[in-house]
């Protein structure tokens, strides 16, 4: 049953990142097979990655019901456009959803092909923030991730948390609902109250 | 037999790429070596990533003609780079070729591995494009084929062909040559009509 | 001892690139976790996209020895930011050694793999050029070997000696100290005068 809500969550991930693809495409004007590209590597770049790096088959070439979500997404999204912009609130709902759950595959998937701790959070991260970066360069921008927002913070938090709960005898299932809360929390809470990291530059501005 | 006329337009293609890496690239006023990866990613960056997304080995890594023959276009090209402006027609000639042959090479190499219909033709279709699309962001330019024309669309269309046709008793060399034909057509005559996709913006421009 | 030697040099190289990439993410106004993934892709790009294309294991994903290496510089460069600028002139240096060793290594991988020369010299050469690639690209730039420094001519001159002194009956310790020499040496050559690559450009500027 575990294996079934993270799929769940897992896909509610994948429409959340395709539809950030959607709009970021959209606003640089991309016909609608530009669109689709953004969108399609918003959404499975980072488990890419993630799959190449650890040596196992990557996961959407062997289960086409991402290229079909993905298809539906870019569909709907153009049909509702001028309601996507409306619904920019629950994007950033969905696509904290969509950090948590890539963060938490990306840690289980690395930690079952038995890499250590640091290298499971590091491959989490990736899978959960390579797909923004990627995106942000197919529209020629420096990624947003790299200014702007605690994102891959939120990440690198919630698998250091995974790891030390793991060394206590509470079960995986609340393990991984820490931290997916902990993730979805500090990247909510990150949004609405504007948080950034602290400034590392010395001098004036 | 078959595999012969493959090869040979596969390298057709190759050169093909290569020469518009070539093109870009001097547009950029980069140097001898900034051309020479240029070429080298446009016409081999799409096959790289579909051999590691399939999990075999990377084909120009065993085959060093590959190599040689981009050494022999950039070389080539730059010695006859003012004719090289002036053959622009016959540059599209051959890159729809290439467009063709790589979508075709594409789909039968993740056919053989044993992926289904859909996420063939993805990969036929990512073995024509993301050349193209690295080579534009090497150029820091908003990859071309997601604003500007009908090219993708040629690919997925004649992945479809291809797997409708499969349906039929048809030899896999009438296959073959149809799809070629269909991607071909499709890209030349977008270019030559200057076909765009339609737009999927709403309101005013 | 040799591979310690070899690992103390490498250790050294990942240190140069990732102070490298520290300074570009830095003047682009990024992020402390911005900064940290751009040392990382600069320090270990290279390497990753070898063993991805000769498929062997990611070789920071099994000796984690690396992440810690760049965290560490990522915190000291952001601590001596001032006097970073000011080691401009030391971090030249040890970038031309990561340059040679990253080649050499990527050399010996790709050949004790079983690649041809060739192929060997173009693996070489991107071990050591691919990361500062990324580097640029994430910062939303032209790569800036792609018009401005020797850099890859190093890379592949020295893969060029070391094939040639295969073909003698010198030790593989003295060959591997020829090739890191030439490497180093035509770099520290370019950038003290300036060198460049002839041009290549026909007519008026």
């Amino acid at each position: 049953m575990t294996v079934d809500y993270i799929f769940i969550l897992d896909l509610i991930g994948v429409i959340a990142f395709a539809a950030s693809g959607v709009l970021t495409a959209m606003r640089k004007r991309m016909d609608a097979f530009g669109i689709f590209i953004v969108a399609f590597v918003t959404a499975l770049g980072g488990g890419t990655l993630r799959d190449v790096l650890i040596d196992v088959p990557v996961f959407w070439m062997h289960n086409t019901i991402y290229l079909f979500v993905i298809i539906g997404t870019v569909i709907l999204s153009i049909f509702f456009q001028i309601k996507l912009v409306r619904l920019k609130r629950a994007l950033v709902f969905f696509d904290s959803i969509g950090l948590a759950v890539f963060t938490l595959i990306g840690l289980e998937r690395a930690l079952a092909a038995g890499f250590s701790p640091e290298i499971c959070i590091a491959t989490g991260t990736m899978t959960a923030c390579v797909g923004g970066i990627i995106r942000d360069i197919l529209s020629n921008k420096i990624p947003i991730i790299f200014h702007k927002e605690i994102y891959a913070t939120a990440c690198i938090l919630g698998g250091g948390v995974y790891f030390a709960l793991k060394l206590t005898p509470m079960s995986g299932f609340f393990i991984s609902l820490i931290t997916l809360s902990i993730i979805f929390g500090v990247r909510i809470l990150a949004v609405y109250h504007d948080l950034k990291l602290p400034s590392v530059y010395a001098g004036k501005k």
